[in-house]
């Protein structure tokens, strides 16, 4: 079993540096927040509901360290060192939500030490609901796995990008934990390849067999019959679009032209009730992560490269929403 | 404008090294057909037109360099080496075409010594007629682009795949030498990033608009409606299906979902008249393109990479395609 990828022991902040992935495993150690903002804009952390729980922790790391005795005072210097950690990532919706979780304990709170012991206990349950939340996401996606499926994903919604176990991944756990065989295509995932890299490597970890491939030779696999259903994860989930890994909606495009099932795996806290895709900003990322590999050029200098994070899927597209409370069916005229 | 990518000056064939761009253009000069092999089969020459080239060139060099005097013997050793050249890249049908137009020649001369002239002569003519072919593949191209043209292309289709111009980014050259404006958006095209490394290359080398993006980009700047059309190679047409780079086919499906004019541009070499898809073998390099990086390791040790060279895209999905003869409609009850 892998270790967990974020976690608290008192005053400190252990994570996984998943940069270093498949590499080295090593353990991070951090007990300030700029340390863990870094953490999440390296992507050392990350995946939705894990930077949740960094976002969540991050919070109390600051209520923690806060010096004052003033209560007023002191939430006005936690709410600031909580904007500076939301705007590490602007896209997935799971980091402002764990942030927010943590403050509204501080504002329940009447005191400072009062509001420290409620910030530690609201981020240690963000961390202890997630797992419980990815194991409900596993049972219910289960069953929607046929025995002896070929499920193909991408990026990494897995255990590494959660406390432990994972949205996609996780349904896949749960599928070969109920006896299923389950054989999975991870699409490497370009520019960054979480799936190559951390997809790959934990379910090789825990034994469930798993082949990488490039993320344009999923549509040929589709072709040739080799891929049963799509589950990936999200990492926002707007009224009518699903945000996730660039990538995501080429697969969905693809899927619908092959009928084959793509369901979407995410807990309710990556929803974002009463918005609209229109509205949410796309992070682009540095151009260097396309340009440069390793230290080897691969584009030439002052060619120009377009880096989004993320893309949006809309919701006809999807076959099944699979959340902690069920799975989402279309219409999706019901929507949490 | 860039050297050519490939021609002879007496008994030496100078070509790029592909390998090498875009940090450093390196033009290996080459005399014997082990070193032509070494560079098909390494993709310092790659393109299905260059490597009909470079297998009609490598014929004339086994031609001259043969010290028989006895035709008989002299025609079976370079058959041989012939057939050495042929097996170093599976799927492209031009290198088999380039190969069996100078043996023709051989086959039909009377001597030795002029059938080392006309083996000779026949790769000079495919040099010289690949360009020529590609003027035309472009004239007729050109003509299918609307003014301020937004370019989506896979791999590279360019000047590098060809002795010089090319068949998709000769379409774009000629509409820019007709003054249209066109700008391109180039798919790195995983793993060995052609898109990236050469076609950004050559384009910006011309001054043509490009920018590089990531293969799982595309569909969603077709979401985005910023893609206007998208023209790409093929190494083999069969009568039912374009072989072409793996990543194509997702393309074409994307494309038709978005209802994109999906093109193909190739010389009537590229045709396999009588052939379908099932019987055509698609080539399957190493999975070290895959889990390694420029000496980094991308895939954990022990998992299995599954890396098609190329993909098939059924004929119906493509809304034309050109040759130097014209453009071949849907629904391609005609074929060449």
């Amino acid at each position: 079993m892998i270790p967990r990828t974020i976690e608290r022991a008192g005053g400190t902040i252990r994570f996984i540096d998943q940069t270093l992935l498949p590499e080295r495993l090593e353990i991070v150690e951090c007990t300030d927040i700029e340390r863990l903002a870094t953490a999440i804009r390296r992507l050392e952390v990350r995946g939705a509901p894990a930077i949740g729980i960094a976002g969540a922790y991050g919070v109390a790391l600051a209520a923690l360290q806060n010096r004052n005795s003033d209560f007023d005072t002191f939430v006005t210097e936690v709410s600031a060192a909580a904007d500076y950690l939301r705007g590490t990532r602007p896209t997935a919706v799971n980091l402002g939500w764990g942030i927010d979780r943590v403050l509204g304990a501080i504002g329940r709170a009447g005191s400072v030490g009062s509001a420290k012991d409620a910030a530690v206990a609201a981020a240690d349950a963000v961390a202890r609901e997630d797992e419980e939340t990815c194991r409900r996401i596993g049972a219910h996606g289960a069953a929607l796995l046929p025995h002896n499926a070929r499920v193909l994903t991408h990026c990494n919604a897995g255990a590494l990008a959660c406390a432990t176990w994972g949205t996609a991944l996780g349904v896949i756990r749960s599928a070969v934990a109920d006896g299923k065989n389950v054989s999975v295509t991870a699409c490497e995932t370009r520019p960054l390849l979480q799936g190559a890299r951390l997809t790959a490597w934990e379910l090789a970890a825990d034994g469930i067999p798993v082949r990488v491939i490039t993320d344009s030779t999923a549509a040929f696999l589709m072709r040739r019959g080799e891929i049963d259903c799509v589950v990936v994860g999200a990492d926002r989930i707007t009224d009518d679009a699903v945000f996730n890994k660039i990538g995501t909606y080429m697969h969905a495009v693809c899927a619908r032209h092959h009928q084959i099932p793509f369901y979407v795996a995410a807990p309710l806290s990556t929803f974002d009730p009463g918005r609209i895709e229109s509205e949410v900003l796309i992070e682009e990322r540095d151009r260097a992560e396309i340009a440069a590999f390793n230290g080897k050029q691969t584009v030439p200098v002052g060619v120009r490269c377009t880096n989004y994070a993320f893309d949006t899927t809309p919701l006809d597209l999807i076959s099944g929403i699979i959340t902690e409370n069920g799975v989402l069916l279309p219409p999706y005229d019901r929507m949490p």
